[in-house]
């Protein structure tokens, strides 16, 4: 399948899914998003499962792609990744937050996107984790465990993720939160970069 | 209804969510694991909602049965808390964390579940917020902004549910976590009371 083909299914999965959520999403609701028909959709999908895992790994990659990689200021880094978090372009004003909170909750029956997840929760772990590592070995924050601070910040937004969908709680809450912990853990705000 | 009938009705509903899921949780599954007929069960209940309405309620006002309420030690309050949440009784080894994450997908589709996870989640910020606040009025805990502090524990409560649904991650990691964070805010862990 060409990238053009691709881009235009992983694009019209994401509005069917905010539009019908995941229990109502159809190949036909992914068809009438697309110029494509649902035949050929399953020419390059099997299955609804095999195109959200491709779904999944797509948001993966789009998440990663915004994130500054080569950053040399680890405290830069870590306030990208919360601002990548907290407000990805794409995703504000819609509902995506839902649909990918009924995805978490169907990982018990379905192992591939169980293990998608995973990959995605390792990658924000593996990222806070060296920031504040390298943040520490810098003198730029106090000393820390940079596994356990990764871990808080992570549950932190996996809990904010809940909260903004079933309490339709504003994730800016969450977001203020985490700033007031790594002020208390690491004696840093990312409002102390700007 | 009388209580007999209630209390079968939501036992059997907790059995059925625990072997189905919410998706395909039928009256015919919740009368498959009671002694009634559907027919008898949709007298009490119109409909699934209205059900698991009353189920979620159950589920509040057993999680509060389980507080001491008048337990004067604040410390004891705060330990007694995690202890509930992270080993209620009837819900180890089964999936109700599962069903229960299901749910809490489908609150923006149901005002009715929304609304009952709000009232958990205001009870719960209540409870943490008070024995904080009692805590360091009493000199038990180091200074720290009480409401704070229950925003934390109880977002982390949300992420640690989440992370053992998707992840299969053990929560008792979650629990370590927030004792963790107990000591670094408030100079407290549980272990201290023991």
């Amino acid at each position: 399948m060409n990238t053009e083909t691709a881009d235009e299914i992983i694009a019209a999965t994401y509005r069917a899914l905010c539009e019908h959520g995941y229990a109502d999403l159809t190949m036909q609701c992914i068809a009438d998003e697309s110029s494509m028909t649902t035949a050929a959709i399953h020419y390059h999908f099997d299955t609804k499962k095999e195109l959200l895992n491709a779904f999944l790994q797509h948001i993966i990659d789009q998440f990663e792609q915004q994130l500054p990689h080569d950053a040399s200021d680890p405290r830069e880094r870590l306030a990208s990744f919360l601002t990548t978090i907290f407000t990805p372009a794409s995703t504000r004003e819609d509902d995506f937050p839902i649909a990918l909170m009924e995805l978490k909750a169907q990982a018990p029956y379905q192992e591939i996107y169980r293990e998608r997840l995973h990959d995605m929760d390792e990658k924000m772990q593996a990222i806070v984790t060296s920031a504040v590592r390298d943040g520490i070995d810098a003198g730029y924050f106090d000393d820390a465990d940079p596994e356990m601070v990764a871990r808080f910040v992570v549950t932190s937004i996996n809990g904010g993720h809940v909260r903004e969908v079933a309490l339709a709680e504003d994730p800016n809450e969450t977001r203020q939160m985490i700033e007031t912990y790594l002020e208390l853990q690491l004696g840093w705000t990312p409002e102390v970069v700007a």
